[in-house]
Protein backbone atom coordinates (compact mmCIF):
# COMPACT_ATOMS: atom_id res chain seq x y z
CA UNK A 1 0.00 0.00 0.00
CA UNK A 2 1.48 3.62 -0.44
CA UNK A 3 -0.84 6.85 0.76
CA UNK A 4 0.03 9.96 0.40
CA UNK A 5 -1.18 13.48 -0.75
CA UNK A 6 0.26 16.53 -3.13
CA UNK A 7 -0.31 19.36 -0.91
CA UNK A 8 -0.27 23.24 -1.96
CA UNK A 9 -1.24 26.16 0.15
CA UNK A 10 -1.77 29.30 -1.90
CA UNK A 11 -2.17 32.90 0.77
CA UNK A 12 -3.89 35.02 -1.48
CA UNK A 13 -1.32 38.29 -0.03
CA UNK A 14 1.73 39.57 -1.51
CA UNK A 15 3.16 38.10 1.93
CA UNK A 16 2.62 34.67 0.43
CA UNK A 17 5.94 33.21 1.32
CA UNK A 18 6.08 34.56 4.94
CA UNK A 19 2.59 32.94 5.74
CA UNK A 20 3.65 29.40 3.64
CA UNK A 21 7.00 29.30 6.15
CA UNK A 22 5.53 30.00 9.16
CA UNK A 23 2.54 27.69 8.59
CA UNK A 24 4.72 24.39 7.58
CA UNK A 25 6.23 24.52 11.37
CA UNK A 26 2.88 23.15 11.99
CA UNK A 27 3.90 20.40 10.31
CA UNK A 28 7.31 19.57 12.22
CA UNK A 29 5.55 17.14 14.98
CA UNK A 30 4.35 14.73 12.39
CA UNK A 31 7.82 15.24 10.33
CA UNK A 32 9.08 12.08 12.09
CA UNK A 33 6.13 9.88 10.64
CA UNK A 34 5.93 11.26 7.10
CA UNK A 35 8.15 11.38 3.71
CA UNK A 36 8.30 14.67 2.14
CA UNK A 37 9.24 16.60 -0.77
CA UNK A 38 9.09 19.84 -1.70
CA UNK A 39 8.91 21.72 -5.40
CA UNK A 40 7.83 24.73 -7.20
CA UNK A 41 4.28 23.21 -7.26
CA UNK A 42 3.71 20.87 -4.43
CA UNK A 43 4.57 19.40 -1.46
CA UNK A 44 4.62 15.60 -1.32
CA UNK A 45 3.72 14.11 1.90
CA UNK A 46 3.93 9.80 2.17
CA UNK A 47 2.45 8.34 5.64
CA UNK A 48 0.04 6.25 7.64
CA UNK A 49 -3.26 8.33 7.36
CA UNK A 50 -2.97 9.20 10.76
CA UNK A 51 -0.39 11.77 10.62
CA UNK A 52 -0.97 12.35 6.94
CA UNK A 53 -4.59 13.84 7.39
CA UNK A 54 -3.00 15.21 11.36
CA UNK A 55 -0.29 17.42 9.05
CA UNK A 56 -2.35 18.04 6.27
CA UNK A 57 -4.95 19.83 8.68
CA UNK A 58 -2.41 20.80 11.34
CA UNK A 59 -0.71 22.81 7.96
CA UNK A 60 -3.98 24.59 6.98
CA UNK A 61 -5.19 25.51 10.44
CA UNK A 62 -1.80 27.37 10.79
CA UNK A 63 -2.54 29.27 7.79
CA UNK A 64 -6.05 30.06 8.78
CA UNK A 65 -5.14 31.77 11.72
CA UNK A 66 -3.12 34.09 10.02
CA UNK A 67 -5.65 36.89 8.72
CA UNK A 68 -5.41 36.36 4.96
CA UNK A 69 -7.36 34.34 2.95
CA UNK A 70 -6.14 31.62 1.81
CA UNK A 71 -6.67 28.26 0.21
CA UNK A 72 -4.97 24.56 0.06
CA UNK A 73 -5.71 22.04 -2.51
CA UNK A 74 -4.51 18.62 -1.80
CA UNK A 75 -4.57 15.07 -4.13
CA UNK A 76 -4.75 12.33 -1.66
CA UNK A 77 -4.37 9.02 -3.10
CA UNK A 78 -4.15 5.16 -1.83
CA UNK A 79 -3.56 2.13 -3.41
CA UNK A 80 -2.52 3.28 -7.30
CA UNK A 81 -1.42 0.52 -8.88
CA UNK A 82 1.84 2.57 -10.02
CA UNK A 83 3.27 3.13 -6.72
CA UNK A 84 5.55 0.81 -4.83
CA UNK A 85 4.21 -0.72 -1.56
CA UNK A 86 5.77 1.18 1.66
CA UNK A 87 5.27 -0.24 4.82
CA UNK A 88 4.85 2.97 6.46
CA UNK A 89 1.82 3.38 5.34
CA UNK A 90 0.39 0.57 6.70
CA UNK A 91 -3.33 1.38 8.09
CA UNK A 92 -5.67 -0.78 10.41
CA UNK A 93 -8.93 1.58 9.84
CA UNK A 94 -8.36 0.20 5.87
CA UNK A 95 -8.42 -3.48 6.56
CA UNK A 96 -10.93 -3.19 9.46
CA UNK A 97 -13.67 -1.41 6.34
CA UNK A 98 -13.01 -3.91 4.02
CA UNK A 99 -14.93 -6.79 6.47
CA UNK A 100 -17.86 -4.41 7.01
CA UNK A 101 -20.64 -3.49 5.39
CA UNK A 102 -21.67 0.01 3.81
CA UNK A 103 -24.08 0.85 6.67
CA UNK A 104 -22.07 0.05 9.78
CA UNK A 105 -18.82 1.87 7.78
CA UNK A 106 -20.95 5.24 7.59
CA UNK A 107 -21.63 4.76 11.31
CA UNK A 108 -18.05 4.49 12.52
CA UNK A 109 -17.27 7.12 10.33
CA UNK A 110 -19.35 9.39 11.80
CA UNK A 111 -18.92 8.69 15.28
CA UNK A 112 -14.82 9.34 14.36
CA UNK A 113 -15.93 13.08 12.99
CA UNK A 114 -18.05 12.93 16.44
CA UNK A 115 -15.19 12.42 18.55
CA UNK A 116 -12.50 14.72 16.71
CA UNK A 117 -10.77 17.22 18.45
CA UNK A 118 -11.73 20.84 17.87
CA UNK A 119 -9.43 23.33 16.58
CA UNK A 120 -11.47 26.66 17.19
CA UNK A 121 -11.19 27.55 13.23
CA UNK A 122 -13.97 27.52 10.91
CA UNK A 123 -12.95 26.64 7.07
CA UNK A 124 -14.64 25.66 4.10
CA UNK A 125 -14.02 22.52 2.12
CA UNK A 126 -15.17 20.94 -1.00
CA UNK A 127 -13.44 17.75 -2.48
CA UNK A 128 -14.30 14.60 -4.79
CA UNK A 129 -13.72 11.15 -3.88
CA UNK A 130 -12.95 8.60 -6.90
CA UNK A 131 -13.09 4.81 -6.75
CA UNK A 132 -10.91 3.60 -9.59
CA UNK A 133 -10.79 0.50 -11.08
CA UNK A 134 -13.67 -1.29 -10.56
CA UNK A 135 -17.69 -1.25 -11.39
CA UNK A 136 -20.20 -0.44 -9.55
CA UNK A 137 -18.36 2.63 -8.32
CA UNK A 138 -20.62 4.79 -7.29
CA UNK A 139 -22.56 3.05 -4.86
CA UNK A 140 -19.33 3.64 -2.67
CA UNK A 141 -19.16 7.15 -3.57
CA UNK A 142 -23.27 7.74 -2.75
CA UNK A 143 -22.26 5.80 0.47
CA UNK A 144 -19.61 8.62 1.69
CA UNK A 145 -22.40 10.77 0.54
CA UNK A 146 -24.60 9.78 2.92
CA UNK A 147 -22.38 9.64 5.84
CA UNK A 148 -21.15 13.25 4.88
CA UNK A 149 -24.59 14.50 5.43
CA UNK A 150 -25.12 12.91 8.86
CA UNK A 151 -21.43 14.11 9.89
CA UNK A 152 -22.68 17.28 10.91
CA UNK A 153 -19.69 19.03 8.33
CA UNK A 154 -22.12 18.79 5.30
CA UNK A 155 -23.02 21.98 4.08
CA UNK A 156 -24.04 21.40 0.27
CA UNK A 157 -23.72 19.34 -2.99
CA UNK A 158 -22.25 20.97 -5.98
CA UNK A 159 -21.39 19.55 -9.72
CA UNK A 160 -18.41 16.97 -9.48
CA UNK A 161 -18.03 17.44 -5.67
CA UNK A 162 -19.29 17.86 -2.15
CA UNK A 163 -19.25 21.05 0.10
CA UNK A 164 -18.15 20.80 3.96
CA UNK A 165 -18.03 23.23 6.27
CA UNK A 166 -17.20 23.80 10.28
CA UNK A 167 -14.24 23.42 12.46
CA UNK A 168 -11.09 22.81 10.65
CA UNK A 169 -10.92 19.36 13.52
CA UNK A 170 -13.81 18.18 12.64
CA UNK A 171 -13.90 18.53 8.38
CA UNK A 172 -10.41 17.32 8.11
CA UNK A 173 -11.45 13.96 9.96
CA UNK A 174 -14.58 13.38 7.89
CA UNK A 175 -12.11 13.93 5.17
CA UNK A 176 -9.89 10.87 6.56
CA UNK A 177 -13.15 8.93 7.03
CA UNK A 178 -14.72 9.65 2.88
CA UNK A 179 -10.55 8.38 2.31
CA UNK A 180 -10.24 5.32 4.45
CA UNK A 181 -13.88 3.76 4.67
CA UNK A 182 -15.06 4.07 1.03
CA UNK A 183 -13.61 2.17 -2.49
CA UNK A 184 -12.11 -1.19 -1.51
CA UNK A 185 -9.27 -1.42 1.65
CA UNK A 186 -6.66 -2.88 -1.51
CA UNK A 187 -8.25 -0.19 -4.42
CA UNK A 188 -7.00 2.93 -5.99
CA UNK A 189 -9.01 5.24 -4.01
CA UNK A 190 -8.41 9.31 -4.33
CA UNK A 191 -9.75 12.34 -3.09
CA UNK A 192 -9.08 16.19 -5.17
CA UNK A 193 -9.78 18.26 -2.31
CA UNK A 194 -9.78 22.50 -2.15
CA UNK A 195 -9.76 24.07 1.42
CA UNK A 196 -10.66 28.08 2.02
CA UNK A 197 -10.38 30.12 4.57
CA UNK A 198 -10.82 33.82 5.77
CA UNK A 199 -12.92 34.37 2.28
CA UNK A 200 -13.96 37.83 1.39
CA UNK A 201 -16.85 36.34 -1.00
CA UNK A 202 -18.05 33.80 1.74
CA UNK A 203 -21.55 32.51 1.03
CA UNK B 1 -22.98 13.83 -21.27
CA UNK B 2 -22.13 15.67 -19.07
CA UNK B 3 -19.16 18.04 -19.45
CA UNK B 4 -17.52 20.75 -16.80
CA UNK B 5 -15.31 22.09 -14.60
CA UNK B 6 -14.95 23.30 -11.26
CA UNK B 7 -12.30 26.07 -11.51
CA UNK B 8 -10.13 28.36 -8.82
CA UNK B 9 -7.96 30.94 -9.16
CA UNK B 10 -5.31 32.04 -6.75
CA UNK B 11 -3.70 34.91 -7.37
CA UNK B 12 -0.51 35.35 -4.61
CA UNK B 13 -0.63 38.84 -4.11
CA UNK B 14 -2.78 41.54 -1.74
CA UNK B 15 -4.23 42.57 -4.89
CA UNK B 16 -6.05 39.09 -5.64
CA UNK B 17 -9.16 40.82 -6.16
CA UNK B 18 -8.26 42.87 -8.67
CA UNK B 19 -6.36 40.30 -10.27
CA UNK B 20 -9.39 37.88 -10.48
CA UNK B 21 -11.22 40.53 -12.01
CA UNK B 22 -9.03 41.29 -14.99
CA UNK B 23 -9.05 38.49 -15.82
CA UNK B 24 -12.16 37.11 -15.66
CA UNK B 25 -12.70 39.27 -19.08
CA UNK B 26 -10.60 36.56 -20.99
CA UNK B 27 -14.02 34.30 -20.50
CA UNK B 28 -15.88 36.42 -21.99
CA UNK B 29 -15.31 34.99 -25.75
CA UNK B 30 -16.39 31.92 -24.42
CA UNK B 31 -19.70 32.63 -22.46
CA UNK B 32 -21.98 32.09 -24.94
CA UNK B 33 -21.44 28.36 -25.07
CA UNK B 34 -20.49 28.04 -21.97
CA UNK B 35 -22.64 27.51 -18.24
CA UNK B 36 -20.95 29.64 -15.31
CA UNK B 37 -21.75 29.87 -12.00
CA UNK B 38 -19.61 31.27 -9.24
CA UNK B 39 -19.51 30.47 -5.59
CA UNK B 40 -16.88 31.54 -2.91
CA UNK B 41 -14.33 28.68 -3.45
CA UNK B 42 -14.56 28.25 -7.15
CA UNK B 43 -16.62 28.78 -10.78
CA UNK B 44 -18.81 26.21 -12.41
CA UNK B 45 -18.01 26.09 -16.46
CA UNK B 46 -20.24 23.18 -17.96
CA UNK B 47 -20.38 22.78 -21.87
CA UNK B 48 -18.58 21.35 -25.18
CA UNK B 49 -14.67 20.56 -24.71
CA UNK B 50 -13.80 23.13 -27.11
CA UNK B 51 -15.06 26.39 -25.07
CA UNK B 52 -14.52 25.15 -21.73
CA UNK B 53 -10.94 23.93 -21.90
CA UNK B 54 -10.30 27.26 -24.53
CA UNK B 55 -11.91 29.34 -21.55
CA UNK B 56 -9.81 28.02 -18.77
CA UNK B 57 -6.74 28.40 -21.02
CA UNK B 58 -7.49 32.20 -21.59
CA UNK B 59 -8.44 32.52 -18.15
CA UNK B 60 -5.20 31.40 -16.63
CA UNK B 61 -3.47 33.47 -19.32
CA UNK B 62 -4.64 36.11 -18.71
CA UNK B 63 -3.78 35.66 -15.33
CA UNK B 64 -0.32 34.93 -15.78
CA UNK B 65 0.55 38.25 -17.93
CA UNK B 66 -0.02 40.12 -14.98
CA UNK B 67 3.49 40.12 -12.76
CA UNK B 68 1.99 38.29 -9.75
CA UNK B 69 2.50 34.27 -9.06
CA UNK B 70 -0.59 32.73 -9.91
CA UNK B 71 -1.99 29.06 -9.57
CA UNK B 72 -5.17 27.56 -10.94
CA UNK B 73 -7.08 24.69 -9.83
CA UNK B 74 -9.30 22.60 -12.03
CA UNK B 75 -11.09 19.55 -11.26
CA UNK B 76 -12.88 18.50 -14.55
CA UNK B 77 -15.20 15.54 -14.99
CA UNK B 78 -17.21 14.09 -18.07
CA UNK B 79 -19.80 11.56 -18.41
CA UNK B 80 -20.11 11.82 -14.18
CA UNK B 81 -23.57 9.16 -13.66
CA UNK B 82 -24.83 11.83 -10.94
CA UNK B 83 -25.10 14.43 -13.45
CA UNK B 84 -28.00 14.90 -15.90
CA UNK B 85 -27.32 14.55 -19.31
CA UNK B 86 -26.61 17.85 -21.46
CA UNK B 87 -26.72 18.52 -25.13
CA UNK B 88 -24.52 21.19 -25.18
CA UNK B 89 -21.86 19.01 -23.92
CA UNK B 90 -22.02 16.94 -27.05
CA UNK B 91 -18.57 16.29 -28.41
CA UNK B 92 -17.19 14.68 -31.65
CA UNK B 93 -13.85 13.83 -30.76
CA UNK B 94 -15.52 11.47 -27.64
CA UNK B 95 -17.00 9.81 -30.19
CA UNK B 96 -14.62 9.35 -32.38
CA UNK B 97 -11.98 8.30 -29.76
CA UNK B 98 -14.10 5.49 -28.72
CA UNK B 99 -13.42 3.47 -32.03
CA UNK B 100 -9.64 3.81 -32.44
CA UNK B 101 -6.70 2.08 -30.92
CA UNK B 102 -4.85 3.11 -28.54
CA UNK B 103 -2.01 3.83 -30.69
CA UNK B 104 -3.84 5.93 -32.80
CA UNK B 105 -5.40 7.75 -30.35
CA UNK B 106 -1.88 8.34 -28.57
CA UNK B 107 -1.01 10.12 -32.33
CA UNK B 108 -3.84 11.88 -32.89
CA UNK B 109 -3.62 13.64 -29.24
CA UNK B 110 0.03 14.75 -30.28
CA UNK B 111 -1.00 15.85 -33.97
CA UNK B 112 -3.70 18.19 -31.90
CA UNK B 113 -0.78 19.70 -29.44
CA UNK B 114 1.36 20.21 -32.13
CA UNK B 115 -1.21 22.30 -33.84
CA UNK B 116 -2.23 24.17 -31.06
CA UNK B 117 -1.77 28.30 -31.26
CA UNK B 118 0.84 29.68 -29.05
CA UNK B 119 0.31 32.27 -26.36
CA UNK B 120 3.74 33.07 -25.93
CA UNK B 121 3.10 32.57 -21.86
CA UNK B 122 5.06 29.78 -20.39
CA UNK B 123 3.30 28.04 -17.43
CA UNK B 124 3.60 24.58 -15.27
CA UNK B 125 1.01 22.48 -15.27
CA UNK B 126 0.67 18.80 -12.74
CA UNK B 127 -2.59 16.59 -13.16
CA UNK B 128 -3.97 13.24 -12.72
CA UNK B 129 -6.34 11.50 -14.90
CA UNK B 130 -9.10 9.45 -13.40
CA UNK B 131 -10.65 6.66 -15.35
CA UNK B 132 -13.87 5.45 -13.01
CA UNK B 133 -16.52 2.58 -13.31
CA UNK B 134 -13.86 -0.06 -15.13
CA UNK B 135 -11.37 -3.02 -14.75
CA UNK B 136 -7.42 -2.39 -16.20
CA UNK B 137 -8.47 1.36 -15.64
CA UNK B 138 -4.46 1.71 -15.65
CA UNK B 139 -4.03 0.99 -19.27
CA UNK B 140 -5.43 4.02 -20.11
CA UNK B 141 -3.79 5.92 -18.15
CA UNK B 142 -0.39 4.53 -18.90
CA UNK B 143 -1.37 5.26 -22.37
CA UNK B 144 -2.30 8.84 -21.61
CA UNK B 145 1.26 8.97 -19.79
CA UNK B 146 2.54 7.60 -23.21
CA UNK B 147 0.99 10.49 -25.37
CA UNK B 148 2.52 13.30 -22.80
CA UNK B 149 5.82 11.87 -23.13
CA UNK B 150 5.90 12.45 -26.39
CA UNK B 151 3.64 15.51 -26.50
CA UNK B 152 6.73 18.02 -26.30
CA UNK B 153 5.09 19.32 -22.99
CA UNK B 154 6.20 16.70 -20.70
CA UNK B 155 8.78 17.77 -17.79
CA UNK B 156 8.47 14.98 -15.31
CA UNK B 157 7.02 12.40 -12.93
CA UNK B 158 5.48 12.56 -10.02
CA UNK B 159 4.08 10.98 -7.41
CA UNK B 160 0.12 10.47 -8.07
CA UNK B 161 0.66 12.92 -11.11
CA UNK B 162 2.58 14.05 -14.42
CA UNK B 163 4.07 17.46 -14.69
CA UNK B 164 4.10 19.81 -18.13
CA UNK B 165 5.82 22.71 -18.68
CA UNK B 166 5.51 25.08 -22.25
CA UNK B 167 3.46 27.42 -23.74
CA UNK B 168 0.24 27.38 -22.49
CA UNK B 169 -1.68 26.59 -25.46
CA UNK B 170 0.58 23.76 -26.20
CA UNK B 171 -0.58 22.73 -22.37
CA UNK B 172 -3.78 23.09 -22.30
CA UNK B 173 -4.24 20.92 -25.71
CA UNK B 174 -2.53 18.58 -23.76
CA UNK B 175 -5.04 18.20 -21.28
CA UNK B 176 -7.89 18.64 -23.60
CA UNK B 177 -6.45 15.54 -25.52
CA UNK B 178 -5.66 13.78 -22.19
CA UNK B 179 -9.47 14.28 -21.27
CA UNK B 180 -10.59 13.24 -24.13
CA UNK B 181 -8.99 10.76 -26.14
CA UNK B 182 -8.15 7.88 -22.94
CA UNK B 183 -10.80 6.40 -20.90
CA UNK B 184 -14.09 5.36 -22.85
CA UNK B 185 -15.86 8.11 -24.87
CA UNK B 186 -19.73 7.47 -22.61
CA UNK B 187 -17.21 6.21 -19.35
CA UNK B 188 -16.73 8.64 -16.46
CA UNK B 189 -13.26 10.30 -16.64
CA UNK B 190 -11.84 13.25 -14.30
CA UNK B 191 -8.62 14.97 -13.93
CA UNK B 192 -7.43 17.00 -10.89
CA UNK B 193 -5.51 19.69 -12.50
CA UNK B 194 -3.04 22.66 -10.72
CA UNK B 195 -1.17 25.15 -12.76
CA UNK B 196 1.13 27.54 -12.02
CA UNK B 197 2.92 31.05 -13.35
CA UNK B 198 5.26 33.22 -12.42
CA UNK B 199 7.05 31.13 -9.36
CA UNK B 200 9.43 32.82 -7.43
CA UNK B 201 10.81 29.07 -6.62
CA UNK B 202 10.59 27.64 -9.99
CA UNK B 203 12.59 24.26 -9.98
Amino acid sequence: MFIGAQVSLYPMSSRFVDVITSSLQALDPHRPDLRIETDDISTLMVGAPGPLLDGIRDLFTAAARQPEHVTMHVTLSRGCPGEPDDPSCRCDTLSEAQSLPLDERIRRAGQAVAASPGTGVPIDVQFSLYVLGQDRHMDEIYGCIEFLKRSGTFFRSKNFCTRLRGDAGAVFEAVRQAFLRFGPAEGHVTIDLTASANSPSLA
